[in-house]
C-alpha cells in the first residue's frame, strides 16, 4: 500500500513530500499508523551520504511511535490500537550468537530501519512517513505513561544511552556525560535515574541550567581553562555522546583508575590516544544504540522513572530546515516530526 | 646492612657492581636473601631514563626469589627459611578505595621496588642484589613446585598478563596474545591454562614453534600480507604485550563484536584509533601489573598449571650485554640473573 512520507532524492536535495510502497502485513508482520518520528543526527548523515552510499530515492527516520492498525496472523503480542514503536532495527537472522543473546544490533544480516537492503531486496524506508510494517520482533510497547511524542527519541537516543548505562553504572557512581544534545541530555536523565552523581561536560556553559534540571549535580565546560584538570581522576564513568577528535586522552584522565569511557559518538576521522593514560585499569569501549529486549526494558525503565526526551514538534515542510538547526546545535534537544503533516492522511 | 649488588650510576652507564644499604628489619618486614631476579624491559627503561627520571645511583630489578633471612616481630606469614618473593610493589597506604579492594598497584602512595622515594625519603633500590627488606604485604610465598629461577619473572610477568586474562577470560574463549616475548611467552600459557583457545600474533614466524609449544592452537605473522583480514571479528580477547604504536585499530578489528583488547605494553607515543572500530561494543582497557592478593593467586595457579618463564641464566657481569640483547629480542624468553655472581656472599 501507499503511504505519504517525506524523503530524499540525492545527498543534496531538500527533504520533499513523495509517497512510498509499505507491504502488506505478513503472518509475523505488524502494520503501524506512525504518530511521530524523532530526528537524529545519523539520519543527516544518512541522508546527505556522510555515511558512504544512499540508496536514493530514500526517506529516513528510526525514532518511530504510532499505533497499532494491523497484524499478521501469527501476531501474538499486539493488537490494533496498540501503542508501539519501532527504532534503528526491522530485521535480523534470528539465529546467530548475537541474536541468541537478544544483541540483534551485532548480527552481521541485521537490516537497519532505512537504507538498508531487506529480504525482499528492497531498500528499507524510514518513519518520516505514515505507516511502516515491521515484523513483531522488532516492534516495542510504549508504556502509557509516554507520550507519543516525547517517547519518540528514547527508540534510538534512549536505548543508545541506556545500554551503557545499565551496563556500568551503580548507584553512587560518579559519571560524566560529555555533550548535552539529543543523546546527552537523555543520558542524564537515565543516569541520574540509576541512582549516579551525574556530571556535564559540555564545550560551553550555555546548557547549565537544562543540565542541571535534567537531573546533573554539576556542570563544567572545556571551554574554560583548567576544567580538564580540575577533572582529572574524577568520574567512575563517562559518557560521551560527541564526535569530536580532540581531547581524548584529557578525557581518559579524568577517569579514575578503573574508570570506564563509553563513546557513543562516532568521529569519522582517527583519533590520538596515549595508551599509557589507559593504564592503570582504565577501559574505552564502543557501544551501538541497544538489542530488542534492552529497548523494551529501556521503554519500562523510562516510563517508570519519569524519563522524558525534551522535544520541539515540527511539521514536514520544517524538516530540512531542523536538518540544519541540529546541525547547528540549535535544537533543545530533539525535533519530532508530526506524521500527520506529512500529506493527507 | 651492606648488600652487594649491580646498578648504575647514571643513564649511559653499564651495569657495575656496588654495594647498598638495607635496613634491619622493622617490626612488620621481612628480610630476603635474594636467589635470582629476572630482568624486565622495564629495568631497561628505567635505568636508561627513558621513563623519566632515574634516581641515580640505582639498583633496578622486580622479578625477585629468594629465602627468608628474618622476619619483624609482628610478622606472621613467613619465617627464615621460606622461599618468597618481591615483585613490582614494596609499600602502598593501606587504607585507600584501591588498597581496601587489594588494587595496591593503584594507590596514589604505592612505593615501586625501585627509583621510588619510600617512607623514609631514600630511593628504593631493586632486586639486582643479594638482599632486600621488604615489608610483609608486599611478600609473596613462592609455591614448592616452582624453581627458584624459572619463578622469578612470574613476579612481573607472569602477574601482568594474569591478571587481565583472569578478568576477562572464560573457558573457550578465543584468545590471541599478541607478542612472543618476556610477558607474551608467559600469557600464552597461563590463557591455555584457563582453557582458553590461544592464537599467537607475532611480527614474524620466527617463534612459531616455541608459540606452539607453549599452548597456542595457531600463530600468525603481521608482515604476512592477508592477516589482519584473516583475522578479522576472530577473537573474544586480545592481549597485547608489545609497546608498538602500529596497527591498533587493525588489532582492533580482529576482535568479535564484544570482544577486549587489553594492553600492557606501553607505547609512548599516542596511537591512532579509529573509535568506529571499537562499535559495536568492542572494549580497549589498560592493566597495570595486579595488587597483592592477585600475585599470591598467580603463583598458586602458575604452581598448579605448571605455568613456568623459561629462562637464560646469567651472572651479574653480563647483565649489560643482556639489556642489549632484550631490546634487540634476543632473549629466548627472560634472562634470570643469579645473585651468588653479584659478590661474595
Amino acid at each position: 500500500m501507499l503511504t505519504h512520507a517525506y524523503g530524499f532524492v540525492s545527498s543534496t536535495s531538500p527533504c520533499s513530500p513523495t509517497q512510498i510502497e509499505r507491504r502488506e502485513p505478513g503472518p509475523k508482520d505488524v502494520l503501524i499508523d506512525i504518530a511521530y518520528c524523532g530526528i537524529c543526527h545519523s539520519d543527516i548523515h544518512t541522508a546527505r551520504g556522510e555515511w558512504g552510499k544512499g540508496h536514493y530515492p530514500l526517506v529516513v527516520g528510526h525514532e518511530i511511535t504510532g499505533t497499532v492498525r494491523a497484524v499478521g496472523a501469527d501476531v501474538k503480542a499486539y493488537k490494533p490500537g496498540d501503542r508501539v514503536g519501532v527504532g534503528c532495527m526491522v530485521d535480523s537472522c534470528g539465529e546467530c550468537e548475537y541474536c541468541a543473546q537478544g544483541l540483534e544490533q551485532f548480527c552481521d544480516h541485521g537490516i537497519f530501519t532505512y537504507n538498508s537492503r531487506d529480504q525482499w531486496g528492497q531498500t528499507t524506508q524510514g518513519g518520516y512517513s505514515q505507516a511502516i510494517t515491521v515484523q513483531e520482533h522488532f516492534v516495542f510497547s510504549i508504556p502509557d505513561a509516554i507520550a507519543m511524542d516525547e517517547g519518540a527519541p528514547l527508540l534510538c537516543a534512549g536505548v543508545t544511552t541506556y545500554s551503557p548505562l545499565k551496563r556500568w553504572v551503580q548507584p553512587g557512581m560518579k559519571v560524566a556525560i560529555v555533550g548535552l544534545g539529543g543523546l546527552g541530555h537523555v543520558g542524564v536523565q537515565i543516569a541520574a535515574a540509576m541512582g549516579a552523581d551525574v556530571s556535564v561536560i559540555s564545550h560551553t556553559m550555555s546548557k547549565q541550567a537544562d543540565g542541571l534540571a535534567l537531573g546533573a549535580s554539576a556542570y563544567y565546560a572545556t571551554e574554560e581553562e583548567g576544567t580538564f584538570k580540575r577533572l582529572a581522576n574524577q568520574f567512575d564513568m563517562i559518557l560521551s555522546t560527541v564526535s569530536s577528535t580532540d581531547d581524548y586522552t584529557s578525557y581518559i584522565n579524568c577517569l579514575n583508575k578503573t574508570g570506564v569511557m563509553v563513546n557513543v559518538g562516532m568521529p569519522a576521522s582517527p583519533v590520538d590516544i596515549y595508551i599509557r593514560a589507559l593504564s592503570p585499569r582504565r577501559t574505552l569501549q564502543g557501544s551501538l544504540i541497544g538489542g530488542c529486549p534492552e529497548t523494551q526494558e529501556m521503554l519500562d525503565f523510562c516510563a517508570e522513572k519519569g524519563v522524558r526526551a525534551r522535544i520541539e514538534t515540527i511539521t514536514g515542510d520544517q524538516i530540512t530546515d531542523a536538518f540544519d538547526k541540529v546541525v547547528r546545535s540549535q535544537v533543545r534537544y530533539r525535533y519530532v516530526i508530526d506524521a500527520n503533516t506529512l500529506g493527507q492522511r
